[in-house]
């Protein structure tokens, strides 16, 4: 069970900001994070301790036989060797920013070497198939739930107060519009992009074939974790375990794009009160998130037209949120130094 | 004059950007800011040297006459004491993201002591108020013009290839306003704010001041220098030759809220090419900025609601376009990664 953040130092925490050498609310975005990271660790003096990226990643059966992404599926483990080789774009933005970097193997369709930085999590080489059967079996989703929890948990363990989620797996925007679609209550038309890169028609012929999958398991899907068990990738569900797990441990969450909301989606469906540990890092390219973030009433940080995945959104967006508690800890009172207030 | 940036590389940094492990354009605005520093610097290879905020402060005449803010005219002196002993939220933003930061003395009404922060080039204690008369004489705005291209100078020498223009000056945005009103052809009602926090109420009675002072100078001005000559603060007018200098040194221009883009507007009347050399960081709060922006076809990185002036949207927004350089020089490619590319 999520407890709801306390309101407890709501008013102090207001009376901390409106006391700083500046006009009332002339920091915007930054005074609305500063509280709320005040109110999920109840303190007038949060801190961020060994903030974390996790990047879950696994393969998607249907991408073997259908043409829902322009990339092959061995992509997902090459990229995943690029993480580990400190290649891709999410190691640059966490190198820039000091930010600890896990890569979870969830269910990638190949085996890797031993390393610090990959966490094994492997549920199997890839999903199956959602055009044929159920992406996974009810065990597999729930082992999927647990592992993330699990992930989740050795990582607050260590300090980790602020965790942000990011995800690689070919094929994977199309498990994301199943899931929009369902929670949204929005026709798959409506929740299909680009992806990595589909042109028109590329966009509609993955529409065609997720309207298919859609319409072949709707009977079947009751609650939250029966759409994760059809429609989902096994790095969606492991993070939406590891989600429900972060707010539990009244961690900070720092929310990706399009994907990842796609498992805190399914996550608020679970426990709502995880909307108010998010933090929503930027809007993505990815036509469908602005939707989905609407339905959560969720406003980004960033609106940069980034879709990349790989929890790269929430990298750049940190500074942004480590600003917020620095002003609050750090910048002078009107009377700390000596500053004439407004007239009334 | 301001040399138009170089698009000799543009093919080639574009090309050096497609090749990255990731789909094309999935960066977003981190790409568009990539090419336009690896173009200002005539580089595939360009790099962040000593970057600088330059808050510039001054004092406005017409604050002691007309209530055009909630705050005492004192506090400029007071915040620029508050600069220099680092208790400002600019201060924690530069200290964040390891920002040199200088404070200039445009004309503050009162003295300092000798400070390595400050930079004195005071014009005069503060403007004359220009519900009376202009705010500076002809050789005031000249030579505020001239110490802006000084400070640069001086700067540029150290190495910094960055610069992000801040301001201090209780009264401020009534000058921003006034030179809004003249060069995007708005009238003033709509140029008009807030502030530091006017009521409506308030907001009305400073238009009904401005457009006062608007028609009784409008018929002396014929260039964007009286424009300053009448309407602008000494930093305003400093804050214009400095930024018409670094662009002429081939720096990066970080453009921060309404006053700093009052006088990037001016600037840009002065010399078009300016333009190109500018990242603008964020809309402001205040209201009128949006359509300043719209008028420079500008689109800027953060709107996070901010309005506190100092430069600190500038430096809210720096860690992005290091986030830009940083992905172009340090990502991998498809090939140098063996990531497979997406079928044509």
């Amino acid at each position: 069970m999520i407890t709801p953040i306390s309101k407890e130092l709501h008013t102090q925490l207001q009376e901390k900001i409106d006391y700083k050498t500046k006009p009332i609310g002339a920091l915007g975005t930054l005074e609305t994070i500063a509280k709320q990271i005040g109110a999920i660790q109840n303190t007038l003096t949060p801190k961020i301790v060994a903030p974390t990226i996790v990047v879950f990643a696994g393969d998607h059966g249907i991408v073997k036989n259908k043409p829902v992404s322009p990339y092959p599926q061995e992509v997902t483990q090459q990229m995943v060797l690029n993480f580990l080789n400190g290649g891709a774009a999410i190691n640059v933005f966490c190198k820039q920013h000091n930010l600890n970097l896990h890569i979870v193997d969830a269910g990638v369709n190949g085996v890797f070497e031993k390393s610090d930085v990959l966490l094994d999590y492997k549920i199997a080489m890839g999903t199956k198939d959602y055009s044929q059967e159920p992406a996974m079996s009810a065990t597999e989703v729930n082992t999927a739930l647990e592992k993330g929890r699990t992930i989740v948990k050795k990582i607050h363990e260590k300090g980790t107060n602020v965790i942000g989620f990011g995800e690689m797996g070919i094929g994977n925007t199309s498990a994301a519009s199943l899931l929009m679609s369902y929670f949204t209550k929005t026709s798959i038309e409506a929740c299909v992009g680009s992806g990595t890169g589909l042109d028109d028609k590329g966009i509609q012929q993955k529409a065609t074939i997720l309207r298919e999958v859609y319409d072949k398991h709707i009977n079947n899907i009751n609650t939250p974790i029966d759409v994760l068990q059809h429609f989902g990738g096994f790095e969606i569900a492991m993070m939406c375990g590891a989600m429900l797990e972060a707010a539990e441990l009244q961690m900070t969450l720092l929310i990706d794009g399009f994907i990842v909301t796609s498992a805190l989606l399914t996550a608020y469906y679970i426990d709502q009160n995880i909307i108010e540990y998010c933090i929503f890092s930027h809007t993505s390219g990815e036509q469908g998130h602005r939707k989905m973030l609407a339905h959560l009433n969720a406003i980004p940080l960033l609106n940069l037209g980034m879709r990349l995945g790989e929890g790269s959104g929430a990298a750049v967006a940190f500074p942004i949120i480590k600003s917020a508690v620095s002003f609050l800890n750090e910048m002078a009172t009107f009377k700390s130094a000596s500053v004439s207030e407004a007239n009334e």
